[in-house]
Parts: structure tokens; sequence; C-alpha cells
């Protein structure tokens, strides 16, 4: 039996998708690719411009699993908030479809997908390619980012993924009271 | 003509909502209260209670305008990263329903609701209660934020206020990379 995963690189201005599936070892690609809103939009029409997508997304290809990346703030903090509220409304949809979410690392879906957490780019795309059995790199590189978080699900295997949370996982710190 | 203002305070464990009246000068309330997530829920299944919620709220009371406060990355930046996962399932309704949302900073609502930017929160508490001539101060706190920013809203006026958006206004910093 064969099992379809979804993964998703969230953003407001650009969010990836990548879906596969998986049957036995073997894996191939059900689609990939980018839904992008314009700076133009008003914030709240970029956000159901996105929901939308996904929920179509969902609908036609019916994965019984959904993967993100985990986010951290980084350098740029006022676009986390926005990268934020773009995940929020990817991963409402899963759930109005019980659809379970689980989240990666950056340096989890590297290790997965390449056998080393501190790879490069470069070195993920070419292990997407190869392990999906595609002639060439999926572009955008958003696109190949959706896929490999996928190829990270369908690796790790659910058993031993984690739940999306609210930007940290389960019981990692142990604080009650940032829940 | 009355127009109608709801006004959200987010938040993924409680997002605070009032909703009130607007006619001539006349302010009245038609609704407030909170919508509460249990920590044990599955983070994707709290945005998906707070989304299917406010859905619910915009159906029912059909407000013109929705107000929210402006996030902002505090103390406590991991709370931030699900605050604003919640906010994004908030304001996407909004837009589904053609509702343009609106933005306002801490100091705007204390501004608009008191007349003082630095005004404290039992000074804000109080002028809501007088406001919208109500016997008592609203409870539970979230609430009456929630009713806050749907009067400063009304009191700024649409045509002052600024429009939603990732995290910072428009036009604030100029740099459209970061849109």
């Amino acid at each position: 039996m064969s099992e379809v995963f979804i993964g998703i690189d969230p953003g407001y201005a650009i969010t990836g998708y990548g879906v596969i599936s998986k049957e036995g070892n073997k894996y191939s690609v059900i689609d990939y690719g980018v839904i992008s809103t314009k700076p133009e939009m008003v914030f709240e029409e970029r956000l159901l411009a996105i929901n939308t997508k996904i929920a179509f997304l969902l609908d036609m290809h019916k994965p019984d699993y959904m993967a993100v990346e985990e986010l951290f703030l980084g350098q740029n903090k006022t676009t986390a908030i926005g990268t934020a509220q773009a995940r929020g409304v990817v991963i409402v949809e899963a759930a109005r479809k019980n659809i379970p979410v689980y989240e990666f690392t950056p340096g989890q879906i590297k290790l997965a997908v390449t056998g080393y957490g501190k790879a490069d780019k470069n070195q993920v795309s070419q292990m997407v390619k190869s392990i999906l059995h595609l002639d060439e790199i999926p572009k955008p590189d958003d696109a190949c980012d959706g896929l490999a978080v996928a190829l990270c699900l369908a690796n790790t295997g659910v058993k031993f993924a984690e739940r999306a949370v609210s930007g940290y996982q389960y019981g990692r710190y142990g604080k009650r009271e940032w829940i």
C-alpha cells in the first residue's frame, strides 16, 4: 500500500510544496510547485491565496501526512512574523481534513535526505533529484524544499517524527507556561 | 446607518474578541468573549478551533471591518511564532468574507480609547466599560482587549487606519524585499 506525503516550505511571498508517494522503499513524485503572492496584495488576501491553494492541493492529492519546516527566528524577525502567519493558514487546512502535521528542523531534513546534517543546498537538491528519479533538479528552490521536507517525513517515518507545535516541540523545553 | 466592528486579540491559547456597533457617535456592544484552546491539543487543531469560531462569529455578526493588534516580538519569541500563526488563521477568514483588516499598535489602541498612549490596563478597561455603557468591566481581559481594539478602529475611522500586513506596516520601512 502506498502512502502519500505533502511537504510544505511556507512563506507569504512564496510557499513551496512537494507531493510524493512511498511504496515500500520506492519514492515517486506526484506534484510540486510554488504558490506565489504579490507584495501589492493586502496581507490577509495573500494569506487567503495560500490557504485556498493548499486546500485545493489537499483535495486533489489526498495526502496521508503533511510535513513542514520548523520555524526559527533568524536574522529577519519581522519576516518571521509574516512567515508564521502563512504557516498557520497552511497547517489549519491539514487539520480541517484530518491530516496530521509533522515538523522538522533544517538539520533533520538535510540528514534525512543526504545522510549529512550540514549538507549544502546543492547536495540536498541533487539527492532530491536522485531519490525521486528525476531528470533534473526540481525548480524553483522552494518547490525542491517542499519535496525535501516530504522526503524527510517519508524517510524518518511518522512513528519517529514530531508533531507540529507552536514553534518549538512538545516537551523539548518542558515549560508548560509557553504553551 | 450603523457600522459593525470586530476587534481581535489573537493568541493560540486564548483569542479575545469584541463586536461593537457605531451609529453616529454612539457605540454599543454586540458580543464579546474568548476562544480558548487546550495545550493538550495538537497545534494545528488549536488553530482549526480558532479559525472555525472566527468564521462562525463573522457569519453571525457580519462585521464591516476587522481590527487586530499589531504583533511585535517581545520577550518570549517562541510564543510570538505561535501567536502569529493564530493571527494568520483569524485574518484569513476576514479575507474570505471580504472584510478589510486594520491593525494598531498597543500605543495606538490606548490613545484611541483613553486619549493617552501610555495608559495602563485598568484605565483602558475602565474606558471600554464607560464608552460602551456597561455595568462592569468586560471579562476576561482578552475579551476586553478585543473590545478595545474594535473601539480603536471605530474611533480612528477606517480612512485613517492602516491595513494589516505581515507584522509591520506598508511603507513604514519602505523595504520591498521584506514584503
